[in-house]
């Protein structure tokens, strides 16, 4: 990934698979729900409810990050919390990950421990007792990282995206737009003068901006929010992935029901002025939690919203258009938000 | 992967990952376990005695497999086979799994609902009632395909590669050293005359001798001898898939016993002659199952082995030497097996 002082550090083709995961194993977190960890043919975690929740997602070298600007730790880091962000998104506490990760026989295995660090600095951080429990390290020339992720409902029902009713408040917990703004930053600013990711470029922009440029190379998603929101009563709820309006339209179709945004409550929850709103709207990555509560919650004398969640907006009975999203009670066609496929 | 008649199919690129998906997870097994499907942000998978095993592994074009020697339909298939055996070898029945692929954008969905219905059919075949319960589709330059798979030990302890003792019968279900064999003839006769992989040959050589080259194309690992090795007191087993001596050493190491291998018997399991050991011991892929059990079960009047388990050495106590894998009472010296990072 970068270039090591050490003029011939130890790479997977020097010492091997086996001694490189000997390495990097002991490096990562057991977790509380681990009942038999890493070194067999399978792992096995406990599923107290007699359920679990699992989602699994996979970051590539080149289509979904840049060597010139994440570290391994970021890359780490960041393949943790928007797994585990998906299980938050369940109403679930996360209990485990397994990694499934690729990577070139040249790469330095000191490379892969700071990698397995940002897992552990990752789960001790956002999802404490959280484990990686398994693993598989195969050599390949793109580097890609396979997690699959383990939530607890807790004997809750799963907050699904489907549940939305008329009335109900739209709300957000964490960044909007946020994870959009540093990726633009980092193509404005982390680039040397054709155009290409510089390393150089990049760190000195992250010292500048690094709420910014964090929320885009090392996101912090409020995992705790999930579960309270579930334990809260919301009727629906996602992980804000694929950006604001793509995600909430989501929820209004799958709910048969309009969101309608305000978009003045979305600037604020985003810190962002109006300029910002394209953006704020359209904006992928930030893996925050989009999620509708009973209004009865900020009735008079009620509960108000749990942890972190801000209200944006209201959800209403589909007219003759059917469910879709608005924003400011305007109907919102942009298509809005990030298909990998179409960007290519 | 093989090129269409249709001279203009529907691609990655020309369709969009979101109607690729609607295309694809209509043809893959929901599964008698899942209380959750694919379609949210997570699904929700029964785990009925409170626990659940978990593996992961990845296939990547060219390191694991060729493009010219394996349908779409065959990468499917395998890479549910060889997951799920990783899940029997604990002693659980297989209940799900999740596939995270990463496909070329010009990689026609005709095939990747090939490769759907590669999981669907093994799935049908070897592990009735286990589901695809999610998964993730992304864009890359290298057809990827990362599964993590689960199961459910029915209240049983797993069985771990650390429970063999002095007097066990070795045992094996499933081929020896026939993948191997039949990846060797891959390499001397599907190719053509300048060595490159040869699509025609390899299929001549398939319908030639489908046997040998089944086991490493598509192969159907013992899975329900897992959990039936359980219930008859397994006190160790793995899965075969770096050859009969190095996984043969690792329960050796992680129990502390020797076990010693009868070559006769070993030839006898894998229906070949004697001049064939070396690439039985060697071979990797079997995905077979290697257990330990209790020599008590082939006494007079005892229940035998379960499933299609034959006896292929004893596990005796550790001499001077330590714990060590030996065939025909003589130290087996020899790394034997298969490491990815050493044979790159």
């Amino acid at each position: 990934m970068t270039d090591s002082p050490d003029a011939h550090p130890d790479t997977l083709r020097t010492v091997g698979e086996i001694a490189a995961l000997a390495r990097i194993i002991p490096r990562l977190p057991r977790g509380e729900h681990t009942v038999l960890g890493p070194g067999d043919d399978a792992a096995v975690v406990a599923a107290a409810d007699g359920r679990f929740v699992v989602t699994t997602d996979v970051m590539v070298d080149g289509p979904d990050f840049r060597r010139a600007w994440s570290t391994p730790h970021d890359l780490g880091w960041k393949a943790a919390a928007t797994n585990l962000s998906d299980i938050a998104a369940m109403g679930a506490r996360p209990t485990g990950l397994v990694v499934a990760l690729i990577a070139p026989a040249d790469t330095a295995v000191a490379e892969l421990e700071q990698l397995a660090d940002g897992f552990a600095d990752a789960c001790a951080a956002l999802a404490p007792g959280c484990g990686v429990v398994g693993g598989d390290l195969s050599v390949g020339s793109t580097l890609t990282i396979a997690v699959t992720a383990f939530g607890d409902l807790e004997g809750r029902p799963p907050v699904t995206r489907d549940g939305a009713q008329p009335g109900d408040l739209v709300a957000v917990s964490g960044g909007i737009g946020l994870a959009a703004r540093g990726l633009r930053m980092l193509f404005d600013e982390g680039v040397d003068d054709e155009g290409n990711p510089d390393p150089e470029r990049a760190a000195a922009l992250r010292a500048d901006e690094p709420r910014i440029v964090d929320a885009q190379l090392a996101p912090r998603p409020p995992l705790a929010d999930g579960p309270a929101a579930a334990l809260a009563g919301a009727t629906a709820m996602l992980d804000l992935s694929d950006g604001l309006a793509l995600d909430a339209r989501r929820i209004a179709r799958a709910s048969g029901v309009v969101v309608d945004l305000d978009a003045a409550a979305v600037c604020i929850a985003a810190g962002v002025d109006a300029m910002f709103l394209p953006l704020v709207l359209t904006g992928g990555e930030d893996h925050s939690l989009l999620a509708t509560f009973p209004a009865i919650l900020l009735a008079d004398g009620g509960p108000g919203l749990p942890g972190g969640f801000r209200v944006i907006g209201r959800v209403v009975e589909p007219g003759d258009g059917g469910p879709e999203l608005r924003v400011g009670g305007r109907p919102f066609e942009q298509r809005g938000g990030w298909d990998s496929f179409d960007d290519v």
